[in-house]
Order: C-alpha cells, then sequence, then structure tokens
C-alpha cells in the first residue's frame, strides 16, 4: 500500500484575502463529496482539512503572510486523471481567485509515500532526490550494514550501503578518479587497494598491466589470485602494520574504504581516528614517489573536507596533497578526490 | 514567509493496530498541547489531526494495509530543535509499539513550501530534485519565457528557462558532448551554430581554429564578430534557406536550440514540425562528409527519443546516426546527443 502525496503551493506578494479564497475553493470539494474541518489555529492562518472517497484527504492553508498551501493525499491504485483534474480545478480557481498578486506557483511531482520500491535516497547534504528505481535486486543485512542492490533505468545497479548510494554502474568516473584521472603510469607499478570490494578498481587497475596489485577487502571476489593481483581477506589495518615493519612500499595505494565522516566533534569520533590511523600507515608504505589516492565526501561537506584536510598535516610523515572535484554520475551531487604525497 | 513539511514514515508487514499506535503517541501530542481531531475516512483507516502552537499541524493516519504516515508542518522561523525532538519522540514511540513487524522507516528530507528561493527543479521524467540553491541571481520574462539564473553551491550559476534546467557553469560536459566529444578536427573548418545563445559552445569551438563560425541567435552577445566568427540576429529558418538556394555547404552543424519535445502526438505538435524543418534544412546545407551535432533528451525520454530517431528516418536526405547518453552535471539525469551525417 503506498500514498501519493500531491502539493500545490502560491506564493503571493500580499496576503490572500481568506474568506473569498476559502468561498471560491469550497464548490470544488462540495463537487467531490468531501467533508471539511476548518481547525482554530490560534491567529496562524486558514486551516481546513477536506475528508473524500477512496481515502483521498487535502489540506488547505491560507497562511497570514502571502501563501496558500494544498495537500492532496490518496492512495497509488486511485484514478490518476481524476486526482489532476482535482489539482487543475483547484490551480485554475486559484489563480483566478489570487490574480495580481501570484508571484510563483508551485506543483511538484507526488511524493511516493510507503512504495515498495523506495525511490528516495537524499545526498549528503541531505537534499530531497528522486532517483528513477525500478525495482529492489538485494536487500539483506549483513553483521556490519544493510545492503541493498537497486535498480535504476539509467545509472544501472546501484550499492546502497546503510542508506549512502555506493556506487552504479554508471560511475566508471569514480573510479577513474580514484586511480589518478588517467594521468598515472601503472605498467610494472606496484600498487595496494584497501577496501574496494565491489571489485571495480582492481578491473580497471588490472588492465593497466601494473607489477602487482595487493588488495585487502572482504571474501566477496570470485578469484583471489590472478597473473598481477592477490587478494587478502584481512582487515587492512594489521596488513599495513606489517608492511611498515619490513619494510615495504608501494607505488599506489588506493585507500577505497569509506568517505570522509561528516562530524563535528572529530576528536571524539572513533571513525575519525580510524581514519587517521590508515592514513598515517598508508603514507608509511608508500614509496618516496609514490601516490595515495582516496574519496574525500560531496563538495558541499565543506567543514569535514577541511577536517580531513586538517588531519592530513598532523601525520607523522609530512604530506603534501591536491584534490579534485568529479562528477560520478549516479551520486547527484559533485565529489571530491584527493592526491596525497611524501613532501 | 515560508512552510517546512516534514514526513515520518513506517512500513509495515501487517496491518498495526490501530487502537495502541494511536493511543501510544497521544500523550506525545497533549505534551506539546496539540488539538486533536479525529476524522471519518469511511472505512479508510485511522486519520487524526493535531493543531499546535505556532501554526504547527500534524497528521496522523493510520492506514488499513501496513503503512503508518506522519505529516508535520510548521514555519521556516520556528525552533528546528524542537521539531527534530518532536520527530525523534514519535519515531522511537513508533519503533516500540510497531517492533517486529516495521519493514522499512523513512524520514525524508523537510521539504521548504513558498520559500524565498525555489529549490526544487525537477527531471524531464518528472522526479522530485531539490537543488542547493542559495540565491536567485536573475529572474525576469521576456517576450518568449521567463529566464532565471539560480547560483548553486556546486553548479555555480544555473540557466533556468520556462523551468527547465538549461546549463549551468559546470556543465562543460554538455557543450564538449554536443561538439562531438573531442573526436573532431575543427581546425580551418566550417561551422554553423543554430542558437547556442549561452555562447558556450562558440567560446569552446573558437578555441579549436576553425575557418569560420557562422551563429544564429538572440542579440545576447558582447561582441557580434571576431576573427573566425559572425553571429548573425536573425531567425535560423530564414539564414538556412538562403544557404540551402546558394548551395553553401558546412562542415559541421551545431543545433543548440532546443531539447527533442517530450509530447505523444507529434503529428499534432508544431514543435515537432519546427524541429523537421530545422534538421531537413541543416542537412541540407551539411557538406558530403560533414557532421550534424544536436542535443536529444534525457535518457528515460525513450518515446521522445525514439520519436526524433523517426524523423531522421523521413529527411528529404537519407542519414545515419549515432547517440551518446552523457553525465551533464547540474542535470541530474542523463543526457542523449546526436550525431546525425549524410549517407
Amino acid at each position: 500500500m503506498a500514498l501519493r502525496h500531491y502539493t500545490l503551493d502560491f506564493n503571493l506578494s500580499a496576503a490572500a484575502d481568506c474568506p473569498s479564497t476559502v468561498r471560491g475553493l469550497q464548490s470544488i470539494f462540495q463537487e467531490q463529496e468531501m467533508t471539511e474541518t476548518v481547525h482554530d489555529t490560534e491567529g496562524h492562518g486558514y486551516l481546513a482539512t477536506f475528508v473524500g472517497k477512496k481515502g483521498r484527504f487535502v489540506i488547505l492553508r491560507v497562511h497570514s503572510r502571502g501563501l496558500v498551501t494544498i495537500d492532496l493525499q490518496c492512495y497509488e491504485e486511485d484514478n490518476t486523471a481524476q486526482i489532476d483534474n482535482l489539482l487543475d480545478a483547484l490551480e485554475k480557481k486559484l489563480e483566478n481567485l489570487l490574480q495580481g498578486s501570484i508571484t510563483r506557483i508551485k506543483r511538484l511531482p507526488a511524493l511516493t509515500r510507503g512504495g515498495q520500491v523506495d525511490r528516495y535516497w537524499p545526498t549528503t547534504d541531505d537534499r530531497l532526490i528522486e532517483y528513477d528505481i525500478d525495482r529492489v535486486v538485494y536487500d539483506e543485512d549483513s553483521a556490519y550494514q544493510n545492503i541493498k542492490i537497486l535498480h535504476s533505468q539509467q545509472y544501472g545497479n546501484i550499492l546502497v550501503l546503510d542508506g549512502d548510494v555506493n556506487l552504479a554502474e554508471s560511475d566508471l568516473a569514480y573510479t577513474h578518479a580514484i586511480m589518478g584521472s588517467g594521468k598515472e603510469n601503472y605498467a610494472g607499478k606496484e600498487v595496494l587497494i584497501l577496501g574496494g570490494g565491489d571489485g571495480g578498481i582492481l578491473a580497471e587497475v588490472v588492465k593497466l598491466k601494473p607489477k602487482m596489485i595487493t588488495m585487502t577487502c572482504g571474501n566477496i571476489l570470485d578469484n583471489l589470485k590472478g597473473d598481477c593481483y592477490q587478494i587478502l581477506i584481512e582487515d587492512c589495518v594489521p596488513v599495513l602494520k606489517k608492511y611498515v615493519q619490513e619494510g615495504r612500499t608501494f607505488d599506489y595505494v588506493i585507500n577505497d574504504l569509506t568517505a570522509v565522516p561528516i562530524s563535528t566533534a572529530p576528536e571524539e569520533d572513533s571513525t575519525w581516528e580510524f581514519l587517521r590511523l590508515i592514513l598515517d600507515l598508508s603514507i608509511k608504505v608508500l614509496h618516496q614517489n609514490g601516490k595515495y589516492f582516496t574519496q574525500g565526501n560531496g563538495v558541499n561537506q565543506t567543514e569535514a573536507l577541511s577536517q580531513y584536510e586538517a588531519q592530513l598535516g598532523r601525520l607523522s610523515c609530512p604530506v603534501d596533497f591536491t584534490k579534485e572535484v568529479v562528477c560520478v554520475p549516479s551520486y547527484l551531487e559533485l565529489w571530491v578526490f584527493y592526491t596525497v604525497w611524501k613532501k
């Protein structure tokens, strides 16, 4: 069972004449045989609700300062043409009643609430985004997180972890960016990938004929060994510590574990400590001329990104960095990627 | 004056026990000193509205088949922390009351209704999209259309014509695609640009040292003549007809006039006729080895795109075509571009 929720809003240059506006719309609701209730708002404008057939429900608010809002809720299986006609009638009537003072009419695409497929996946800066998702391919809780694979008409399958859009089939731009945006020569190089369990980076780096790729991630890929790669089913921290002890170095370290955490209290957040630990170890195993690549976060997460950059200034080995802003198709927000190297 | 509209929805594997759910929440609304009205829905679930202080308004619906929806409307200047606390309390209480049968809890980012800056600009397939727009740079009606320039934190200035996102400062990908995606050699070539009044294509093609660019658009650019370009302040149709008569040809024709119209009745739609006329004339002025570039529409507009492709089969001169799907950052949907050439 799902609900469609329509909104129709009029911005006005002056307060609407409330009695005439209400009277003007009443005939439309009466035609629909809707039952009206007028509510006392204690001086905060006019508020009436209308209950109709088939679970239809309308809210009419004539606000005190230049705004009229209408909500219409109906069930998914309700007659779309009838609902559109009702909204058209309300819009047209209000246009007549309020003419001269209208500065904006806004009728948003209906929100689908409680739908079988959840199409709303907000950006990191909490903007409302509706995806063209048409089916749920997979939805399970692992020991660590909720894992969803959702199919989008334009982006293909999208991996969603704990409600965050992680990567879609359309997102070669992500993999390209976290590999250095095509400016690196991987041929004959030693590469370390931290995380990257979706296999995207591995698949692309392999094509560039490196000497050896070592990857640490969960036990998820079909082949753990190839001509030029090995996958260690291990937590990356002990692996990095071992490499530091052995003095082993890599030409490229690609950290695809997690985005920069969005938190205003970095000192208190264990995620930041984890991030700093891995960063410090990664730089230690980096060849003197090596490069460390990682994702940051959404470009509007300026505070989180600044905090990350502050961390880069506090590593045991001094580093320099550049950042790049990249459009990853399925993210619907621009994303920041970092390149870090030893000074 | 703007309204913030919050939604909180619970999907359930079975119908909620209505009396206990309602009773469980009532104490929260009573604490808020909200006035309750229970509405008769004629068997379509439980529906109660609650009017509170400062214009706050809540709708609680316990639907008959496994769905509970809550709406909370408050004014923009209302105390955000108080509202968040109220929603947290409702969510927590419902989690307790409904535990065991909850399949999804969805709390969307609040809709801002009637806000000074309109942040909602749907995609061509009518999906709800909230942009990070922070100010209106320009908003006027011309003789032909409404013209807005809106500033986005991440996309820079966005040109919005009659409510359609046209191009943003972030969108070099658009210009790049409609020029042939970097696969063409413009040096020494004759180029005709139809439309393109924002100047983006002209600026990029000029860099590639063509012999001459002729562009037809409105009188909007600062310079109408340059070393290798001239701008004709004319409708493109008479210009094209003149070129056909003169037998003049171009190596590249770039049509940046309009997207493929979304309409199910092409025969009856004058936009389609206009489009076919321009297409036919453009191919006529195309050099035997020339290329015609144009945008299509959003990748989900499969019907409109098919109709466009059908038009390509009906031109007076037979053509072949390819299409490419491109991510234009500010569009928040993938976009189709066409390359057309004479058979």
